[in-house]
């Protein structure tokens, strides 16, 4: 049974070695298992046997133990304790290579004595929460779940950031993002999906925000009016994530990494990119060179979330009306602006989205402007035989449960890390 | 909104052409969404520059149309039909490359067309909610989703089979199954947990049930007292999953797919290896040489569906007692014995599931034994630290979809086949 559902009575439990005391005539040795720790008491005495196993145990081996528990208003924990019967260690602990004062990386390198810890145990019981209610608000929504190929035939979207693999007698990569196959269930009709899978990405960087491989939740739809579509599902997938956590998790996140769960107000509120650089100017005097503009810089992000504050009193802002010059080819322009948006969320963007392209003929173009060709042949053919007008986006859970923690880097937020110098355990 | 939820009344709809009949003064066209079919007609002198418009639509267009729905009694088509006010094609469908009579090779050429039929689309939405319901059991039970990195940095189990990535100044490898870092998740207290993630095989096979990539449903859980434990966990999954989508989708499925879904009875029945081929022999004069009698031969598994059924009245079969010789080095053997299973469906095996070894002295022996040694060190190192008693299990996904709506191959069961010659689309 669970430690927590421990009641006076016959018990049998399983657990860690978190504390053990050895006196001169008493045991006394804390289990700790997911839900819980309790006391387990030994006198020497009254039974040798089981004596002699705990003054061999190590701390953080683990141990079977059937027993008596009985209620004990001297016993700190619960005040209950067992006085066990039979014991067996299950496994033996050495001692332990990495402790608090280590750094990340040698903590890395122990990853899985790493997360024995209360706290990393919740930051990830709150991710599987968080993911599970977005998921659960798609579904709702007949959304289906789909699961695309990662590798892929040609090094599309930009070549230099991608994996090679050796494919037999030839050459595969990994996919980026599942978007070229989100869209191409868009051509088949599917309407409504969406993917939680891994994501590769061949960057060099060594920043707090950055992974070779990550967790992305992507969602795709059909039959949208305007992007202002997309940007109102993803506001509303977030806010029900957020609540579902909270209630689940709300006062030990708050507890455990003193943080406040805040599920934000609908809609969203936006902001066009031109009307943020004039405002960041006009009430904290900052600016950037005007060629910069045409993007958010990394200050200018950084400062959206005072200015969401400050504006909107909300946590996110939408920004919207980029120039689609540095964006991808597959972003809907109108005009001669991107038909899609950021979400930036305490200063850091975290997700893109955007009404894509659905007509051959502009696609084409799009391409043959960045001058892609080959590379997207391919994808270009989903959108020959009719492809409905639709939008998506894609959110890194990593980065979301980073921002939502507040944990200082990815390196903290996935289960096992992965960047340019970090392939092991 | 959605064409079934069409009424009486002005009206909105978006979808594809279905069919076009133009006669002399009536348009009669067909429009297609994910959830129905609805007539829209248009009466070429009343409304010329919509009749101008479907003149030159080709059919697998995309199409938005305003207008008005009118009940009609001649109208086959629910006794419903739109009559256009406004008419925009948002997208111009070329005449298909592929028909019925195409191969499955040249659909998969064209897989979003392929997949634009009822019956693709019906194949996805069940294996959405298959998926979902068994993922919904683990979460009721406590369990949480995580998720391993599918990069890593030795080529583990069985370097042969293993897909090599350039990563920067070094190699990596995909990982075949997230098998050792499901058993890290122990190892760190994690208790209970699941991934549905893609897994990556270098197999040059060109069976129905081989792909390169699959989606592996795995599940892994601490505190078992035996693999009987993981079994048992396994057959509430598997039911509870056909039990949700047979609610769901089962009269389609019968309909579309000419499938009963099957509802199994608990427990699953199960049989030791030996009186498998024992009872083979006696009620079917099925027999193999001694020596290949260490494992379930291709025929024998394919056996197995016609046994189950008579002697259990069953689909499935539990088979156990296997010789650890051929199997991997991390399962748990007792004299002798292996303390796994698999699980037999319909002739084939979806699953291998095993309480592990999790003692470090024993899990050294093994890895020893099979000559492993480097490969596998730095997972050894998880069991240095304590580790208490788990056991898990995989399912294939695809396979698992492809035995139930009875298709001819994985190739028909994935969003998107990947085979040793095939990367494309």
């Amino acid at each position: 049974m669970k430690i927590s559902e421990v009641k006076p009575g016959e018990v049998e439990i399983q657990g860690w070695i978190e504390n053990l005391r050895d006196k001169k005539s008493m045991q006394f040795i804390v289990i700790r298992d997911l839900s819980g720790k309790i006391q387990v008491t030994v006198v020497k005495d009254e039974n040798p046997e089981i004596a002699e196993i705990f003054s061999h145990a190590t701390l953080e081996s683990t141990v079977k133990i059937q027993g008596k528990a009985v209620a004990n208003e001297y016993v700190k924990l619960n005040g209950i304790e067992i006085i066990p019967s039979k014991v067996e260690i299950t496994s033996h602990a050495e001692a332990f290579p990495i402790g608090p004062e280590s750094s990340i990386d040698q903590r890395l390198d122990y990853r899985w004595l790493d997360l024995r810890t209360e706290r990393n145990q919740l930051l990830f019981q709150f991710q599987s929460t968080l993911i599970n209610a977005m998921r659960e608000f798609l579904l709702n929504k007949n959304f289906i779940e789909i699961h695309t190929p990662k590798f892929i035939g040609t090094a599309s979207e930009s070549g230099a950031e991608v994996f090679e693999v050796k494919y037999f007698d030839r050459k595969a990569y990994l996919a980026q993002s599942p978007q070229f196959y989100k869209q191409m269930a868009m051509a088949a009709g599917f309407e409504r999906i969406f993917e939680v899978a891994p994501c590769f990405r061949a960057e060099k960087s060594h920043t707090k925000k950055h992974s070779t491989e990550f967790t992305s939740f992507d969602v795709e739809f059909s039959y949208i009016n305007s992007f202002q579509d997309v940007m109102e599902l993803e506001a509303e997938m977030i806010t029900y994530g957020l609540e579902k956590t909270k209630e689940k998790y709300g006062d030990k996140v708050k507890e455990v990494f003193g943080v406040d769960i805040v599920v934000p107000t609908l809609p969203f509120p936006q902001m066009k990119l031109n009307d943020i650089y004039d405002e960041l100017e006009k009430r904290y005097g900052f600016t950037v060179p005007e060629e910069e503009k045409t993007d958010l810089t990394t200050e200018a992000e950084r400062l959206c979330e005072r200015l969401a504050k400050d504006k909107f009193n909300h946590e996110f802002l939408l920004v919207t009306d980029f120039p689609p010059q540095k964006r991808a080819f597959y972003h809907m322009r109108q005009n001669g602006i991107l038909q899609g948006y950021d979400l930036i969320w305490k200063g850091i963007e975290i997700t893109s989205g955007a009404q894509r392209e659905h007509r051959y003929e502009e696609l084409k173009k799009n391409v043959e402007e960045k001058g892609l060709g080959k590379d997207v042949e391919f994808y270009l053919q989903f959108f020959k035989y009719g492809c409905p007008p639709h939008g998506g986006f894609a959110i890194g859970v990593d980065r979301l449960t980073m921002l939502l923690l507040n944990l200082p880097s990815l390196k903290e937020a996935e289960f096992l890390f992965r960047g340019p110098d970090r392939l092991d355990p």
